[in-house]
């Protein structure tokens, strides 16, 4: 190392998206190296509405490894940071920047302690796959700052053993995780089906449902039902293969009506899995049961689907839409039977705020004044307040570096985080 | 027939538990026999609490078939009802009352019209397998009047094919349904295991859950499950073959424990079979949910099962506790949660209202002072008004025929239901 040791603070900042599987993953053959019993494949969700933002510092005056989250200290001693951070590090090349007069061996990282910072642009506590895309930011902003050269598949392997479906949040658009077959781990990747572009007119619609029960985690559910579920090794050997090879055909063609199927029955059949699960364990309420009814009344009627739905560990309802006249019309029944408790629109529906006026929806007096939607014979009931809020989104691009140093999480001088 | 026609009314009455299925039956591989794609083993509950009367009479002078089901006439013409009185006038044999005159021969059952009077003494609408109560109790009560010698083995693949699950209400005790091989379903029975006194100590509490949504009917329920869930046909042929054995091992041995964890898986497998279905059926709501985590974190608490949950195609749970001080000891968590909507203790416990003694639950003073249980860990929460009932019940014994014509639901003299 050159300079004046403990002179300098290096720092790289990226934004990584979160993920939503469409065909889902559900069940480790591996805890350690986190592999999966089945390929899944997820859609990237812009990163301007759903995204984490992490700042990776290093400085031979940092003392030890240290981690904010949301501004927040929390610890790096987990398995799942210490593996990336380790993989990264393993891989770790020679740096110099003859600006800063700093110059880093290969060898040296070893010897340096990170600051990282790292911020979600959403609720973390929403069950929206926040783990997801701030593990896949830790390990795309640590390789950057290191110097890693590695393609994007072996870093979505790395992403992998921070938490899984993070693998899937290390491109943009469509993304599939392969399994793999080998013990070490190193098949079980991420590769992209097709960039953002490629389906771009599908409009994405977050229903945050309010919960008042507490959650199973994804990572003690899971292994629950590897352990006592009949139906999970069934639908991982038998049903998936099927479905993610008609799921990529559906993506290639724009396929909306296959999607939606697949989309769906995957979405159940894992919920599925996890009631046949001992203790069971139950992420849908009343709440999204009504969500999901409203869809299927409303695909069934207009003989087609329109939209299509599916739910991770949570009642959170996602919300993919054929295009936006069809989201604007979905959103229009989603507010008559879920309006906001408080009454305050702007509040209630977040993102691509422009969704509303394309529903014609420009204060609460026309949300009133909204119909009872008459083909999806829910009895003439509305639901205030069980909906928290909604996010209007659409599918996004992979991790970016964020070059504009205004927007670092971690103050270049103090090597801590800003307005801490 | 002798006797001058038209001058005599013959009647017979008789009294059919209803049953409730610990490993369940949901599948039909013939829709028109109704032959199941799988055995499943039921309890008959005691028909004091849950059962339906029937009274069938026959007359020269009656014009036609007439039915009429707790006191409002109801059509005849469905198909389980013709197949039941096909099957039962095909077996009818010479029959002689020499008091009343009566003389029928064997080939004049054809030519004379039946009246049908049926009542539960329960809530029909409540989800409670009123139709397998009913049927059962139909084809029992034609067969006795008809002078039918066929064993119950018989009458049981006539009950069958009326409702499936009404087979099992033939017997008392624990019984089990055999799917059978041969394509006519002669050999699709039901078979008593063990009589109601066998193992007596068992507690039956079932929560009638207060339910907004209209609920898929079981019939087509099933027939949606068999066309387009992956993972029934996985769970027939090979998760539930296992179960039966086992469960009928459990039941042989009084085995508590593994009669728990089977109940209770396979009502989860059931309900994880309808969520994978297309569209997906939701029969259990919040309030089962609730139910459900409370018995699991109890059981879970005290290190082996105290109390069996299992719901059927809604979101009523029964519950079978193992002994009588369990159940008085599970009732005070129940109470607790689950608050009468209106103070009124004495109509919020039907059936066996002695358990509230038990449970030193003498008024709403008591139900007041209940304390929060310590072992279940849901957050302090009440749920008043999500549970509009309890019953409180025990295994019963088989169908009887009621000798009281003082009980009979039929006139005896205008052959007319009475107070109709």
């Amino acid at each position: 190392m050159a300079a004046a040791e403990g002179q300098w603070v290096l720092m790289a900042t990226g934004r990584t998206p979160t993920n939503i599987a469409v065909i889902k993953y559900w069940g480790k053959r591996d805890e350690a190296l986190i592999l999966p019993i089945n390929d899944s494949i997820s859609v990237t969700l812009d990163p301007d509405h759903l995204s984490a933002t992490t700042t990776v510092a290093v400085s031979p005056s940092f003392p030890s490894d240290r981690m904010w989250l949301n501004g927040k200290e929390i610890s790096l001693l987990g398995g799942r940071f210490q593996s990336c951070l380790r993989e990264i590090r393993k891989r770790a090349r020679d740096f110099e920047d003859k600006e800063k007069g700093v110059k880093i061996k290969k060898e040296d990282w070893d010897k340096l302690h990170v600051h990282i910072a790292s911020y979600n642009n959403f609720p973390t506590a929403a069950g929206l796959a926040s783990s997801a895309a701030g593990l896949a930011c830790f390990v795309f902003t640590l390789g950057k700052l290191m110097n890693v050269k590695e393609d994007y598949g072996e870093l979505s392997s790395i992403a992998r053993q921070g938490s899984g479906s993070a693998c899937r949040s290390i491109y943009g658009g469509f993304v599939k995780w392969c399994m793999g077959e080998k013990d070490d781990g190193s098949d079980s990747i991420a590769v992209q089906l097709a960039d953002e572009t490629h389906w771009n007119d599908l409009v994405i619609i977050i229903a945050v449902v309010s919960s008042k029960q507490k959650e199973t985690s994804s990572t003690s559910g899971m292994r629950d039902s590897v352990e006592t579920s009949p139906l999970l090794q069934y639908r991982a050997q038998t049903v998936v293969p099927g479905r993610v090879l008609k799921m990529e055909e559906a993506i290639k063609n724009r396929d909306f009506e296959s999607f939606a199927k697949l989309t769906c029955a995957d979405s159940n059949q894992f919920h599925a899995v996890c009631l046949d699960t001992s203790p069971p364990i139950f992420y849908m309420n009343d709440t999204s049961h009504r969500i999901i009814s409203l869809v299927e009344k409303w695909n069934h009627s207009e003989g087609t689907p329109q939209v299509a739905y599916t739910f991770d560990a949570g009642p959170n309802a996602v919300l993919i839409a054929q295009n936006r006249k069809t989201a604007a019309h979905f959103l229009q029944k989603l507010l008559y039977y879920f309006p906001p408790q408080d009454n305050d629109l702007s509040s209630y529906l977040v993102g691509d705020k422009s969704i509303l006026g394309d529903a014609g929806l420009h204060s609460m007096k026309d949300v009133e004044a909204l119909p009872a939607p008459p083909d999806t014979k829910i009895p003439d009931q509305k639901f205030k307040g069980d909906v928290s809020y909604f996010i209007c989104s659409r599918l996004g691009a992979g991790p970016k570096v964020v070059v504009d140093e205004g927007q670092a999480l971690i103050d270049s001088v103090t090597g801590l985080p800003k307005g801490v």
